[in-house]
């Protein structure tokens, strides 16, 4: 076409494909699709789908594949699929009575009968606490506590034959892979016991195993000091606070409350809703009241986007319903939509539908942790009401076992509807296979649970206890004062076992002040160290910056990344400036509102704006911004002392 | 405290305020605070929020400043919040006959007829098209059909020298400044003549002035070269697509319609609904063709968040609905929940009531673009139905005035609900004081306007037509072909003057492939330059990065800026890698989708995965991910010929 030059001929073929990602959670994923009908309660919305879920399973057949795949993966979704299939056809025989669901279950259990006495260590397995079926035994557990549940709607209704073989070559084998081959996890005081413990537990009273149900009550040794009941006694605080935060919280709720109403079916006389103050119950509804507009405060190991429309909760709403009457269980079950196919799912439609609801109270409340509630505490001060109330939340816990995060004195705020004070949370990216089998990332470690990436005082650099676990969980902070009433409500808490030498205190306060129409968040945080130190006191938020009160010197040729440990790696700087006097704030926006940030005169503190995401060659970070004062070239010393005094900051009026 | 070592003290005090932001349209703020109460129709609840609005103006007093501050501060609220509440109140006067909402009508008119002859160049005016009341002439046009709608209500009801002085010092003036003093403005063909030649025009109808309606119709010379018939015919094209883009269309649309409705209603006889064969319905209608999922497409200078459910729309669709009865505009009426307080308003309403909806026939579309419908075309490609259906937009238009992009060729994805593939819309915080008073930011004009900001071939690092406005209002690209057909869906556009000496056809499609979920679309871009030259060709996604098919290099000590204008200044670097055969795709995640982008063999073409937000000092940028094949170092003819195949890549089963 050209005539001069030589022609370059360049093509693109480029396609972009969507494809359906694993929803964090498969039973949702499976469900969202299964539209239904002609349904008018939760109980029949419920039968319905689970009718349509298992007529596509019994339509695709037994598929029970030899163990290959880590989480995320096929024979790693396929097992979950099957153990929902077994649980809901179970369910749905003991509603209907139609024996089509009794078979398939049944032929399912023989299956794994089959298969399961030929399993080793799970091919990909990553550390010493391989599962059989899944990659983690933490999981096996969990298909045992479905699969149980299946097989007591059915067992007696077996030939003697096929209950042997199920009994034998199945569970009891299954039982000694979780309570003898895996004593060490079996014997924790730690979530993935109380999976294991309810799974065995639950066997014990379907095949009258009385060795069993002591194992899973008294733990292996059979004298109280694991188990079950231990658990119920170590893992909560007096306040029903479980001590790896309320991600995980949500998560072992599931097993306690199963492995709970199974007791009180066959031990009623064991009152074990009532064991130490009723503590389960307690536990229940402080599961609820950790959320923030239904989504769990997300601190310490925690996937954000988890909230109290999850499987393990219409379990739990269910079972404290059935036990207690309490009406405003009902108003939680109605927001999830959802319940589950036992007789207390029933109750709880039932009285939903007879207009029994009352709202949940979610008020201010002091969450002391550790088992004698003298390890710190979480404030969960709320301020208005409905899904847009303002909520600080603030995290004086200890430190909540392996998935606690470095973050003493920590908090957060959220407030229309939106979480805006922020934490990250975990890197991690739960069921998905291309992001390390949906494990916990390498940043999990480097970044998520590292002092800077919290709203807290960071000491020379390093985080809390350097990061050492083991001593971390020596340590907790001490509560000092508690006010919960609208309108001024405080919190205040100390360690000085952070950092050597260095003592904090922090005091939290959410004010309403007359003719300011939102309330204001007080943070007056006191250090007093035996040294020179560098103090860094990073802010993460979200938002779109509006405004900056000061000038700023911006990094333009290149971005340059923070430092090089404790998490600074990971931080790209935007911008320094040493403010002067009166302009150390900081404006955002949030969808529809405004928020200043505002720091009393500390003369010489300079001021760094910047964002996650350094050095993350696989994208595994959010980038999110942050604020952080402190020193930025050297860091030292260079905070001095302020007045206790709060400024508030209002944008022009519209 | 500490005996050893010096302490050192240091306290912060901290404060987070939330405050209220202006809404991106005032009226929007100020209504979502009316509660409505027992109102059970969209025009009861109309007019229980008019009268709940009107109320809270009448009791705060006639309160009319004198000019002062830009947009978003508080003159200029003040001024939209009086004609909001005239309007209103003319409404409510000829629906109720109190007395009350003509009085006070009449007073504020008073009082601007007071203030309004000793007004000159407004204090806060940035360039040449200043307003008296506001900081450009385009708000004192919308200040004027708001107003001149209420006083029509009731000027036969005043006493001679109120209706003389409000005739005289405030709408005559008005119309003298809008007409004559700005005549530079009334005689373009452009959205601000528009509510200019309305202002004027239906004030004619008002005051009998047969002088000012002609120069509304006409233009101010009266020979129809310019003025509000003549913009019907040259601002839209042969399908309705007005040439700035669906964010100016949707703006333009409500002059366009209420002076429509005025002449209809004044001269019948005009037919002015079936002018140009009915072009402004069809224009309306091509409005709502230009969204997805209720939002409008954000191409060219647009603000995001706009949406159906905005002020402009409801007129407009109540007055088409008088005009036609269609059903299927009930169902947008329905979708937006309010209408108008006008007889046209209450037949949307009175229908909606009847339960004559309709759902809006949302479909692929080809809409020419130019009077003459030759200046290329917008394709919109739509597979499936409802809120998360998967589109396909081609942007193959003109210039588009002052507010376009230099985004020849360009396309977006949507799918799921999401804007997959994205546009990055203006640069502009819209009411926002905070951010140069809610004016378009210098970041639109190097950035949010340049070529590499879009998902278009950018050559030699420099945007299309040189950035130059004048040269690209000359050029348009041809569309060659267009198949709307579900299933295989394809647009094909050339353009050989975006750069001198360099032809480009883009073919884009989306298809229907058996076995695969959703469909996948394919890009195919023939180049052909008379010489070597560098080629880029960025892709603009949103979603988070889980899988990247190729080694990359990243950059982990600092994040280099990619270049020096151009757009290419506002380019951060995270990494860059040259793909082996096979490799170069990137697969990303947004909400529960995962999206492939997998680019034909280019051997030895490099990809840059970035972001935008260098050299943004002011934070005036969202920070959004891009990749970008060419070749980042020279980036000079190192694209090779490639086959036009394509490939599917889906993640592994879940």
């Amino acid at each position: 076409m050209i005539r001069h030059g030589y022609a370059i001929g360049a093509a693109f073929a480029l396609s972009v494909t969507p494809s359906a990602a694993p929803s964090a959670l498969a039973f949702a994923a499976a469900e969202a699709n299964d539209e239904v009908g002609a349904c008018n309660t939760l109980f029949t919305c419920e039968q319905e789908r689970a009718e349509n879920f298992v007529a596509e399973m019994m339509a695709a057949g037994i598929i029970v594949p030899v163990p290959k795949d880590p989480g995320g993966g096929y024979t790693h979704e396929q097992h979950k699929r099957n153990y929902k299939a077994m649980y809901l056809a179970g369910q749905l025989y003991r509603i209907t009575g139609e024996t089509r669901y009794r078979d398939y279950l049944r032929d399912m259990l023989l299956a794994y009968a089959d298969l399961y006495p030929t399993l080793g260590e799970h091919p990909a397995r990553s550390n010493q606490y391989s599962g059989r079926l899944f990659w983690q035994v933490l999981n096996d557990a969990v298909w045992m506590v479905h699969a149980i549940q299946a097989y007591e709607q059915v067992r007696g209704e077996l030939n003697a034959a096929d209950r042997q073989k199920i009994d034998d070559q199945l569970f009891r084998k299954a039982a000694y892979f979780l309570s003898v081959e895996s004593q060490a996890t079996f014997d924790r005081i730690h979530n993935h016991a109380t999976w294991a413990t309810a799974g065995v537990g639950m066997t014990g009273y379907v095949l009258g195993d009385k060795d069993l149900i002591q194992r899973a009550l008294l733990g292996s040794a059979k004298d109280g000091k694991t188990g079950f009941l231990r658990q119920t006694e170590l893992l909560f605080s007096p306040d029903g606070y479980y001590s790896e935060g309320p991600y995980y919280q949500r998560y072992a709720m599931m097993p306690f409350m199963l492995f709970a109403e199974a007791i009180d079916r066959n031990e009623p006389g064991r009152k074990i809703f009532k064991h130490r103050g009723g503590i389960l119950l307690k536990a229940l509804r402080t599961t609820i009241d950790l959320t923030y507009d239904g989504y769990f405060l997300p601190f310490n190991d925690a996937i954000k986007e988890k909230s109290l429309d999850t499987e393990e909760l219409y379990h739990g709403v269910a079972i404290a319903y059935a036990q207690t009457g309490d009406p405003s269980l009902l108003s939680i079950a109605k927001a999830q939509g959802k319940t589950i196919l036992t007789p207390s799912g029933k109750a709880v439609s039932d009285a939903l539908a007879a207009g029994k609801a009352k709202a949940f109270p979610f008020a201010s409340r002091l969450l002391r942790d550790g088992p004698d509630g003298d390890q710190g505490a979480v404030a969960i001060l709320r301020e208005g009401s409905g899904p847009k109330h303002s909520a600080l939340i603030v995290k004086n816990a200890s430190q909540g076992m392996g998935h606690g995060h470095f973050d003493k004195l920590n908090w957060q705020f959220y407030d229309n509807g939106q979480e805006v004070i922020t934490d990250y949370g975990a890197a991690r990216f739960l069921n998905i296979e291309a992001k390390q089998g949906g494990r916990y990332l390498p940043e999990n470690e480097s970044w998520a649970k590292q002092s800077v990436a919290h709203n807290v005082l960071v000491v020379d650099g390093k985080s809390h206890f350097d990061g050492a676990l083991k001593t971390a969980e020596k340590h907790a902070p001490q509560q000092l004062f508690y006010q919960g009433e609208k309108g001024t409500q405080i919190s205040s808490a100390k360690i000085d076992s952070a950092y050597p030498g260095v003592s904090m205190v922090r005091t939290m306060a959410m004010l309403q002040i007359p003719g300011l129409e939102y309330p204001v968040v007080l943070d007056v945080l006191q250090v007093r160290g035996d040294n020179t130190h560098q103090y860094d006191l990073p802010l993460h938020y979200q938002g779109h910056i509006m405004q900056i009160g000061f000038e700023t010197r911006s990094h333009i040729a290149a971005r340059p990344v923070l430092g090089a440990g404790s998490g600074y790696q990971h931080i790209w700087v935007d911008a320094q400036a040493i403010p002067k006097e009166g302009q150390a704030f900081v404006t955002w926006k949030l969808n529809d509102r405004f928020y200043t940030w505002r720091m009393a005169e500390a003369g010489g503190t300079e001021i760094l704006l910047g964002e996650s995401g350094a050095n993350d060659p696989d994208f595994n970070l959010r980038r999110e911004p942050m604020i952080m004062p402190g020193a930025a070239d050297k860091r030292t010393a260079s905070l001095s002392q302020c007045s206790n005094h709060m400024e508030c900051s209002t944008m022009p009026p519209n």
